[in-house]
């Protein structure tokens, strides 16, 4: 053969692969079944699922997920975290893998789309890999992180900044974190060694529901994640006078309820008088002693900013603090403001992977979106320790952690078409 | 001897009487001992004394009450509602009885001077009659009433609107009412025979601390309360829509809590822009799901006015559900207001009886407003019953049903001999 045949063949090869890659999809409907199949795990009499982490049902998720990894011929383990791994070889064995994938368990009265949808994917992508014959030249990792919706434990663990004290904490199935991570074939006194360090992995990429509204709202198809926001939680503690309320005339009170109202508002206010997507949420409020003919002598409101920048989230903590202290004093109240250890710090997804995100979703003829994620993912972490992309599909009514959450087959084909195209030009590209 | 004699001898008896009786004084040290005598009925450890009703402390001070009652002369019995009652027999057994009273039992953490101000009092006026070898035209009985705190139970009794369920309300003691009467020597199944009709008590009076801070402010004696205000109470529903604090952007939110706190401010505001005394008060919150990163779905609040006057009650009450539902409609929530059972109708004090209390208090050298009564007392269903009058000494700092009420010695001997004195011109001027 001669070396023009040869160049021929190779060129005219990397054409065919390139153009049957160019066209690849998944299976929308398979997709689908597999997302029903999963819901089974913890369905109730009234048709709901629940599965939150630790749970039977969770811990037989994570053994079907596990078996069909294997008939798709991975390499299967389930790692000292309760992380469930499946390997694909690539052809170069010196390159780090690129990983993928996002978690099954479930918030309680949650829904069936969520983490699920990013976890099925990951699956149809390997299958479509395997019916087309394409071998990528990186290793291909799924992940199916542990307790994802306790505090992103199985991330953690890998990123190796999960505390000690948080294997103590107990979830709603009545295990502890520990226990939890040993019902799902973990380890808890080796779980040190799943920390997978920067360099080990060559990119992590994340498909996810928005669990908001606005890809619905703009009719659009993907969100390309900007990043994850950061979020910090605050109590913030009103003491007033608690007195009787016939007896106290109006204008002689020391109503912590009232200073607390004004506050909340306050919050809303000062959080939509910055540009930007920053939000600040009052969810938790105690009145003391909570009684209707006692005017409240101590009101505790929970304060939560997030935006993908920790400035911007101090400077709009100072403006509602700065509030807050002038209402407390014009209401002839005491106001405390106290930082909880509640804080995630903003993790900024990989420039070149939106773009790549980007260009895959926009071959593919759909419409997209920049975005930040408001709410925190597996990938929040993983981008500690390693260059990560994270894509979004909508969310209906941008409704999530309810049992009427809902994405459609064809949001998810998309979702998954775009996570295989960039896993395709992530293979190229990355060394 | 002749008739000029007879009448110069009763023109200087009626003159001599009347120097008398024009500048009796109760025994103030003697009162203000009687204070701390029965404070030490229910003293704990650190000083502070409970005596919730139907506890042992309870059923010991209605003891010591009734033994002292004995020594002053007095003919008791303890109704079959609880009630403790102490005679003293008058010239006139045609005419009806002058009652006059208040209650030894306590709030949970209360303090020592409530209605044990006027029950010493009252004690204090029968000594003090007694000393002075004084009789009365009408019978004097002294009513120390069972439970006020809990429902003004005794007093309810009394006036024959006490239900058959309120029997079966169980106190902090752990008894019920029912058990609770029983305890204090009262007897459920008879308890219908308590009941006074209209016209078989000639007068009934209280003499009892403000639990406000309007006579400390102003610096004034004595309080002549106009009547009882009434109160009706809600419980107003804001239904928005729980979701992602996170990935929900500030403009697309149904926060229940937020239109919650425009319309605790609105309350307030409402309240305020009417002339008068109304009071309404938002004691009472609950936000649900109540996360510090959900937007709260929905909001159940109290609400309670008080007047005077129940058509100002219901002006105040229409104004704000009209403000509620503004406030609903421009934050896109749902609100819905649901009256509760808890209501009280105002008792207004009888004209010439506040004319007789301004006017003893008066020649006393005292200073008077006339106010209403923001609290509740048992004067409220004995005027269902009886022409009532209601005598305010000032709370210090205005404070009420904690450990730190207080009332000086000084104020509750200007209130005992306005009660006195009160008693004897309406001993001379009614039938």
């Amino acid at each position: 053969m001669s070396l023009r045949l040869l160049s021929f063949l190779i060129v005219f090869g990397c054409f065919s692969v390139t153009a049957q890659e160019g066209t690849l999809k998944v299976n929308q409907d398979r997709l689908e079944s597999q997302i029903f199949e999963l819901a089974k795990f913890g369905i109730q009499e009234n048709g709901e699922t629940e599965r939150v982490a630790f749970s039977d049902a969770d811990v037989e998720a994570q053994k079907w997920v596990m078996n069909t990894m294997v008939s798709l011929g991975l390499e299967t383990n389930i790692d000292f975290a309760g992380n469930l791994i499946g390997r694909r070889k690539g052809k170069d064995s010196s390159k780090k893998p690129i990983s993928f994938g996002s978690h099954i368990d479930r918030v309680p009265n949650g829904g069936n789309y969520d983490g699920c949808v990013g976890s099925m994917a990951s699956l149809e992508v390997i299958n479509t890999l395997n019916e087309n014959n394409i071998v990528t030249e990186h290793s291909l990792e799924i992940m199916i992180f542990s307790n994802e919706e306790g505090g992103v434990m199985g991330s953690r663990a890998l990123a190796g900044h999960l505390g000690k004290d948080a294997l103590k904490v107990i979830n709603s199935t009545g295990y502890s974190m520990g226990e939890g991570i040993m019902r799902l074939g973990g380890d808890t006194t080796r779980i040190a060694d799943v920390t997978r360090q920067k360099g080990e992995i060559a990119a992590f990429l994340e498909l996810h529901i928005e669990q908001g509204g606005i890809l619905e709202k703009e009719n659009l198809d993907i969100g390309i994640v900007e990043g994850i926001v950061g979020l910090k939680w605050w109590d913030v503690e009103f003491t007033g006078f608690a007195n009787h309320a016939g007896t106290t005339p109006m204008n002689s009170r020391q109503d912590a309820l009232l200073a607390a109202s004004k506050f909340i508002i306050a919050v809303s206010e000062t959080a939509n008088s910055f540009e930007g997507a920053q939000v600040a949420t009052v969810g938790k409020i105690k009145a003391e002693p909570g009684a209707p003919n006692v005017i409240p002598g101590k009101v505790v409101t929970s304060l939560e900013i997030r935006d993908l920048s920790s400035d911007i989230i101090e400077k709009v903590y100072q403006a509602i603090k700065t509030k807050g202290e002038e209402i407390a004093k014009a209401s002839n109240v005491q106001v405390e403001f106290r930082a909880l250890d509640t804080t995630a710090d903003p993790a900024i997804m990989t420039s070149s992977f939106q773009d790549a995100i980007g260009t895959s979703a926009e071959r593919l003829g759909l419409s997209i979106k920049r975005m930040p994620s408001g709410a925190g993912h597996d990938a929040q972490d993983m981008a500690l320790i390693a260059p990560t992309g994270m894509i979004f599909v909508p969310s209906k009514g941008g409704i999530s952690h309810s049992p009427k959450e809902f994405t459609s087959a064809e949001d998810m084909a998309n979702g998954a078409n775009v996570l295989l195209h960039t896993i395709l030009a992530l293979d190229k590209k990355l060394e």
